[in-house]
């Protein structure tokens, strides 16, 4: 297949390709889906990860289940395709995306009475679409706030590859950048799954803007050094008040961001909010296998019998956290009602 | 060669034998030492690490110098030995136990008129008994302060591979364990050495003292759901107003344990204790190679291109530190004033 560069999702040719990123940095490789189970089992497996990414792809891996529903049987596929969508469902619990394309989804299905191949398709190309629109959108947002000269620090990856394209943190990171706005740009290894050095990194280099990863323990003197004037981050899920879902280490960045007077960014499309939730206690937080920390590939690097903790997101309180990006708008020292009135903002 | 468990250094048939702590947990193998420059060359490649523990390991590295100079030159070598010395000196910059180890050392050399192999080996045996005799002290010390039913997180590793048996925080958990103060014990993975991982995990596991290990990143949202009482480490080197060098994410962890209200024990034997230094913005932050955050063993874990920044130290200040545990006391929220007082208590 042909591919842009960093388009971590692409349809053609009838076919689902996912760049797989468990792969990167050392194989760039896409993998075809034609099926929802194939593609409920991609996003577990983490092949695609980054809450708006998994939002499209879960869009997508509904039109795939519809044309094999429909072919099943065009009388009952509004009914069959409901275990497909509860699969896809199932799939990851934190990122709220996922469960916002997968409504958005649901109610075209609602209003589909022939075939529903194009119709999905057009509704699962416009999810995507309308990801990179307001990724670009947030970049400008963002970028504007980041005083030149200052240099940020990011963590995981919320970049193109976590994405529709572009980015959400790396968005406003690229844009920044374009705008000769930084004098440096810091990433997080990330631990355990390491998406700072694997993606972060080789998707920024592949744009030429340099970078340098640093352990996560070496965040707090970096800040204590003067060397970073922001966090930037993306974001799984943000519930009504602005409390922060977001990849496990976020908030041990936040409380020392507040600790050193280092401005704490989230950069996130509305359709990560979950206005249904009052604040972040209530957000699912998915812990994943021991083995995530205990090797590193097939290399085992911790001691035999040692147990791990592995909680894979963690939650910033709102009052940690200095500004949300939006689509939709800058929302600085997050509250429930200015979070309710950016939503409200069309 | 015989040897005790976990004895990380060890003198045995006019011979230094080392565990190659590299190798750990997959490989458990002593290396052989005959010479200073041998031993100078095993300090900084980490065969040997952990303050305390480099600290007896220039000592004997001394004992070899003494033996070779004084069969090169019976009236010359005290003043061949200077390059020994110094070359052992600048084997890794951060700990003030090596220099400290070295300064008794030259102080006894100074007072020998004839063969001075017996003599020295005497007192790096001293050394090196003291050593073990402080971290039982500190131990019992520091485990008394621990409440029944508390759980601890430490970082790094600060047990009998750091020291010359037993431990620092290891050896304060070791014996809280044994009283059965603790309801869990977690570590830090420590990254990028791991030597949470790889070291604290084996050590505390030989003697069935279960453990969880975490990332970096998820020391914020343990403290934050109650899950630990205490942070608990060891250090480099502690200025003399109480500021702690300490591997690494220490820093991190105090910011994080203070916003949590979660206590904060350093652990340590005076030798750590420079008093020459008013604050630890005058303790030598070491930096190492890149490559030690781009790759894993021989495994290149980051894109290509990428550069790291890897300070394998950090500072936290007095003010963060609840209690600082040596074999003279227990020093409680640590100024200028109590730590003279408690170097004075003898």
């Amino acid at each position: 297949m042909k591919y842009d560069t960093i388009r971590a999702i692409q349809w053609q040719d009838h076919t689902l390709f996912l760049l797989d990123q468990r792969k990167l940095p050392a194989v760039v490789t896409y993998l075809e889906y034609h099926s929802a189970q194939q593609v409920s089992d991609a996003i577990r497996d983490m092949v695609v990860r980054g809450a708006p990414a998994i939002g499209i792809t879960a869009a997508y891996g509904v039109v795939l289940a519809a044309r094999e529903r429909y072919a099943q049987s065009a009388d009952n596929w509004h009914e069959t395709i409901k275990t497909d969508l509860q699969m896809l469902a199932a799939s990851r619990p934190t990122a709220i995306n996922l469960f916002w394309a997968l409504a958005r989804m649901e109610k075209c299905i609602a209003a589909i009475e022939s075939d529903p191949f194009d119709r999905l398709l057009q509704e699962a190309k416009a999810i995507h679409e309308e990801d990179i629109a307001a990724n670009r959108m947030m970049g400008e947002a963002g970028a504007a706030l980041i005083e030149k000269g200052s240099a940020v620090l990011t963590h995981c990856n919320a970049g193109a590859l976590a994405t529709g394209g572009f980015g959400t943190a790396l968005g406003v990171i690229r844009q920044a950048w374009s705008e000769k706005r930084l004098s440096g740009v810091y990433a997080d290894e990330t631990r355990p799954w390491l998406q700072g050095s694997r993606l972060t990194a080789w998707e920024l280099l592949q744009e030429k803007i340099p970078l340098s990863l640093l352990v996560e323990g070496a965040a707090a003197s970096l800040m204590k050094q003067g060397k970073v004037q922001w966090v930037i981050v993306g974001s799984d899920r943000i519930s009504a008040n602005g409390d922060v879902a977001n990849k496990i280490g976020t908030y041990s960045l936040a409380v020392n961001a507040r600790h050193h007077g280092v401005k704490f960014m989230v950069v996130a499309p509305t359709s990560t909010v979950d206005m249904s939730l009052d604040s972040g206690d209530a957000i699912p937080i998915e812990t994943r296998s021991e083995k995530e920390v205990l090797t590193l590939g097939d290399r085992v690097i911790a001691a035999e019998g040692a147990g791990a903790w592995n909680p894979v997101f963690d939650v910033t309180p709102a009052e940690l956290v200095d500004v949300i990006v939006t689509e939709r708008g800058v929302v600085s020292q997050p509250t429930a009602e200015k979070m309710l009135a950016m939503m409200k903002n069309h």
